[in-house]
């Protein structure tokens, strides 16, 4: 039954309930009598009929499945033609369309701005994307802008110190890449790019559970784990055991921390990034999850995060330390004083305060409202726990203002991002820009170290009657009658 | 004198207040001599003169009236010739417009958007109008954007349940469809299809007074009374025994609860709605009310609401409670803590809080303001009534909101009329994205089940100071002489 | 010396320092050699150089002084060519332009719409300007659209009765025409017009000193004296003899009540008016002033407001009560509770809360927020005077917001004068739009009756924290040393 | 070695690293092997590889340096040919440009408008920019349009007197030129100009550092120091002789005061300047600096600044007070009440409350804020020295609101710049427009001197809650362990 030469046209044309054929890991598959056995339903087959559905398969399914253990309902035809398969990463991203010269960027907007023009239309959905109206992404930025500085003057600051430590690590800047998927999908050198950007300007590279690039090559591309820190990010698999794995990978090749993160155990609806189809599946080196689309579109955020355990509760911290192997862990997308309570008690050694730039739930707080919040409830976090934040840093003035207000360091995502569209150099270029904002920033406000920044550095004021002062709700005494 | 084949162009000609001829029900009248006889002054007549006056006479006169008692000035001239009258209710609705795949649509606006580009303009004008200068149609969405969530972590939410109960009835989600008049201007299966994709979603379906179909037609064209559950809006006719009979008939069909309007006795100025005059009257199947045009323009909210009884009011609830023969009955349309109170002395089931989708008085204040009025002057009503709220609830996270803050469910209305723009399936599509959104947020607050929500989730902080805190006004003491 | 058939071109020649023509009153004067004699300089006069100086010479001299007394340095050259002279009225407002039929219009912004497409430039920068930035103007309305209503409902409100009383006078609506200068500008019929559409709807209306008409033809063409109210607005001139005068012939012709305005004794800085010159000089019948340009431009509330007598101050309250002869005396332009204090101290009858439409002093508060500084600092103003306020009002929510808030009336302006573009017709159909949008608003309150609204039918609460407490400031205790 | 006739072309293609030539004072150096020799490193100067480095040159060292001391790898090519340089400051600011008649501008924005439109491109990019996001900047004007006035009535203000006296010295207006550099960019006449106008109209105006004209010329080009007052804006030299050998200069040249920079002494991120080479280097005549390039963009603010003392601090204000031999001493720059407190403790005559126009720090406070402030935390200020403020100052009510807020005089930066477009006519024609609105706000207010105003006169409610308590953090008390 098997034949020869099938291509993606051939297939294509299978495609409804009567006729459905479809490819799975280049061998192509007749359905039809199968999707009334589909343990999730015909529809879940359905949404690849006449397609590609490698990449739904393997977010769920193990290769042995399909190999091993088939039902007799699944035919195999055959291999599908590897010419007609146009899975070409370079794609994905235009190398070769006209970008201005590096040195003419000169802020995060700019970086930006360039890549909504010259990276692909898949990977600007994927990357500049957010939870339904964008209103938490948006008030990211606004938070800060919001907050006044209060410069000092007529003091000696002619040198200037940026330096700082996190988790005992020392930082030229107390700024780190932030973790983001996928990076290959805006330049070909990817992860490998940002790592040795990072270690050219000496800062600190986390690097994502669903990088496009294997860790250890990640690490090895940069000064090598002895004199560059890398930390990993990581979703915690319904397959607890290849998280098991991958922690023993990533301690192997040398990560320092590990950032748990805990507000995406579901993707947000990002819905410029579900409404356009994934054209070129990709796959994560580091999760093994593969980008593909389903009846309710192409969101590669929610698609790629299919294996990510939501059953993940406060009462798994003891295991998630015994597997971490004694690397310090940090809870990534804490947005209550409550739950910065908990991490406190549950003994971890950071939180980040975040809202996931916005991509997870619209209209969550702002990290800045949230670090606020923790100064009115729970003070006593900043004397026990480091504390980060990111979302909407643009500006060395939002990193100052972050530091006078408690946070030990900040994470920049999509900046990073979009200056890897110029490589390591792009990475190294935003990394001096927005230190030397940094710089002049101190400078400004008459500090030469960061030792020295406080609180009545900033003049909140704008923003303090938005930030919560407990951890219930101050005059809504209702409680549904299941609570009583 | 009666003349035959006389077509609409014949009567046009007659239009002057010395030569005054008008259509009604059929027949062509010359009501010249009669016109300074009318008792409600020959200018109501004459905004008819040469046109057919069906609708406005049909709003306020028995048909008897003009059949059995005309007056010996009033002249009958014969039949309108049939052919020369359009009256196609589908030309109302281009059904044949072309519109994106239903599936490609993701949200509520995405309805909203299309409904605009392939409705009839009539059809867009009624629906989408608010009153005057739309600030309170807009405050309504806003007020749910400047709401905060709180999300709480790392809890096990593998398992989401959005079912909960609304009058004791079960239903899959925590809101329904709202009473919207008319729904076959926007698709000719109408109320119809309402009542179809309402029952196959599990949701709870409101007909309204003003339904373009009759209601044992939209109950049996579901799941049925046993399985599916419909409620009635009602607006009390000035003619109380219609009332009467509508209930009764109400009842026979199945109906389970009734919603009593309580802030549209007489409608809101529409101003784009009557810049559009009606070209096609269309009738209620339920009230009767036709839709037809007067100097004032062609407001349709304004002028089917006509026989509504202005008259209404507290002490008639004993009336209501005897005619409504033991359903349940609900006020719609409450906008002070001040009326809920007084709707729960009068021993009412529930109420909603509306401001009648920003239709009916522009600055009337958003729901979610009333809803947290209620929760500082008079928090008592929560133990005793359910309260919903509706106006301007668009996403999953605007419902979450309004249930942490105490309400037990909200109405969607205009968006599901955006909806019926596909037939049941639309009503279908738009209840599993609202569904879908709602699990999303809860997901990402870490509720798994409604009786889990509590205001401890949201942050209300930017709208709290817009609330007014008592019934009356915090500082003005003013009082007018007469009620000192 | 004298020359026959000099015509304007002839005049434009001779327009330098050293060689300057002007024309006055229709005759032409070579002024040349008196340029330096000049009491206010030459520039004053170097600004007609070769043009018509009738406007500025009748707003500060008398007709003798050129025509009797004219030093030997003036030498007449002789009249002027009626021919080259186009003073046409009525090219200032082309009543030819196509406007809408009239019943298009349904409210106060589609008067304003049609006006500015269709009156003069002249006329729309004259009655549309506001003081500089125009902040101020804006903030009228957006007060209003702050105040949120609070709707009461369930109340029978089948009839609802809009009449009041304003200075013990009946009145059908609680809105009088407030003062506006040289209507005819945008109607040849003018301020003529206007009473006959007041007179028709029952509301007062106040003619304004610089009225484009006589008062006594003014009072005559309505209703007459007896059936029909107008008040006077006064600015007190330079030289009392004319306002004592001025006083005589209003009280003879019918005033029954004087409205002297007190926040426009210069003119603000207009600057959509004073660019735009004035090409046909217009003269106020009542009070003579003249309209003309300078070196400044062409500001209309300026240069014919030159004749207001800035001295004007409390104490000449006393002498004004003598000269209006027992006719009831309204401040207009009060802005701070201290001048309502003042106000009551010195025995008026009545003050209007008012920023001159913003037309005085940008930045100066709307209406809206004095009203309410009246009742923290003073509230005991309510009881002895009638308090109106005028500025921003364009809906009947704004009409009803104000008289829950203790307003007696409110005033209406621009909004007539650009429903004047229509005659008489316009006055009336905006006055039926304004009282129709009122009882909607009162229906929809549960109101029947303007004796039962008060302050709990509204929330400030968005517009509280602006408003003053006291009349000092309530921190900032720095005092020039010139008052400690 | 040398060659003749060498071209700016000639110098461009030698503009590698290999192979490096540059032009500096007229002369073409090859530095090829001096690059890795250089002091401050090769990259420096590879900025101006192949281009002329006369800016950068002149920034940091003495002539005599390269003429004298040069080492041996820095080999002199020969003179460059004077042809081929196009050093024409009059290309700068094109005279010929079409600008509307001076009299038909009437406001600072009209005089803003055609100067954006007239002058150069880098003129404008210099004038108009402000650090990064414009934030502060555009706050400044914000502030004063949310400071409402409290407007007093009939009051007798026929007289206005605008005059006060500022450090003792009588002015006709209570606001100054404020400085600001390199004036000569936007009209040839440059700082000339400004002093001759100012003269005219009998205001101050405080002379840059950064002025390209020299201080005798410029005051000699008035009224002369009799009968004019200027100040001299003072920028410290890191070679402390030049600031005293500049003050020694201003002093014989008739400066009356020192106005010291405090907000400076790095230049802020002015991205609309960096982004616009400097195509013709100009230079200072006051304190020698030059404009010019580097790899980090055409900012002339920064480039030009790179002389200032970094290091100066408030132990230099005795050194400070020595050298300025008896003449008052004002820091310009304060933002905070502690600083304010610190220039009172260290003994000088005033301060400017200023953010540099928005020029130095984005997001720092307007000026309006920190004059709050100062009424909060310490009111004594006002008793000792004179408080200016500047940034946003746009209109006569602007002017007004700050002194009843307790600023002595107010400072105009931009706007002049604007005027000056127009030349001494421009600088006097906007002092009559500012003096004007000036004396229509004091009429309009009832004020008569500016010894009558006092906070009374404004409503700063909208601004209230936006201004800091103290000089820390109201609840924030988290302080860095090193500051425990």
């Amino acid at each position: 039954m098997t034949r020869k030469n099938l291509t993606t046209d051939d297939v294509s044309k299978h495609n409804t309930q009567s006729d459905c054929w479809m490819t799975v890991r280049g061998t192509v598959y007749d359905v039809t009598e199968f999707l009334q056995q589909h343990p999730g339903g015909p529809q879940a087959l359905l949404a690849y009929a006449g397609a590609d559905a490698t990449g739904a398969y393997d977010s769920v399914h193990t290769p042995e499945l399909l190999e091993k253990d088939a039902p007799a309902s699944i035919k195999s035809l055959g291999p599908i033609d590897p010419q007609s398969v146009a899975v070409d990463l370079g794609a994905l991203n235009d190398t070769s369309s006209t970008k201005p010269p590096l040195e003419s960027l000169i802020n995060t907007y700019d970086f930006e701005t360039v890549a909504e023009k010259t990276s692909s239309a898949k990977a600007w959905a994927f990357f500049s994307s957010a939870a339904t109206d964008l209103i938490s992404m948006r008030l990211n930025k606004e938070a800060f802008d919001r907050v006044l500085l209060r410069p000092r003057v007529m003091r000696n600051n002619k040198e200037v110190d940026t330096t700082t430590t996190i988790l005992g690590v020392r930082t030229r800047s107390p700024f780190f890449v932030a973790p983001t998927a996928m990076a290959k999908m805006i330049h070909q050198d990817g992860e490998i790019a940002v790592s040795k950007g990072a270690g050219a300007e000496g800062i600190i590279h986390i690097i994502s559970t669903n990088s496009s690039a294997p860790i250890a090559d990640i690490i090895s591309a940069g000064l090598g784990p002895e004199k560059q820190t890398h930390f990993l990010q990581l979703y915690v698999n319904t397959d607890r055991a290849k998280t098991i794995a991958l922690l023993k990978t990533a301690r192997e090749a040398g990560v320092k921390a590990v950032f748990v993160t805990v507000d995406a155990h579901l993707a947000g609806k990002r819905e410029a990034d579900e409404r356009l189809k994934v054209d070129v599946p990709v796959k994560s080196a580091v999760s093994g999850a593969v980008s593909h689309n389903d009846k309710k579109g192409g969101g590669m955020g929610r698609l790629m995060g299919l294996y990510v355990d939501r059953t993940l509760n406060w009462e798994d911290i003891p295991w998630l330390k015994s597997v971490c192997g004694g690397l310090p862990i940090v809870l990534k997308g804490i947005q209550t004083a409550a739950d910065a309570q908990l991490a406190l008690k549950y003994g971890v050694q950071g939180i980040v305060l975040s809202n996931h730039g916005g991509r997870s739930l619209d209209t969550s707080p702002p990290s800045i409202f949230t670090l606020l919040e923790l100064h009115k409830v729970c003070p006593e976090v900043f004397d026990h726990l480091e504390v980060y934040i990111d979302g909407g840093i643009r500006r060395g003035t939002d990193i100052f203002k972050a530091l006078c207000l408690g946070a030990k360091a900040v994470g920049v995502g999509r900046p990073y991002l979009y200056a890897l569209n110029y490589g390591a150099e792009g990475i190294s270029h935003l990394t001096q820009i927005l230190n030397d904002e940094l710089e002049t920033t101190m400078r400004m406000c008459g500090v030469t170290n960061l030792s020295q920044v406080h609180p009545g550095f900033v003049n909140t004021a704008m923003i303090d009657h938005f930030v919560p002062d407990s951890t219930g709700h101050p005059y809504v005494k209702w409680r549904p009658k299941s609570m009583i």
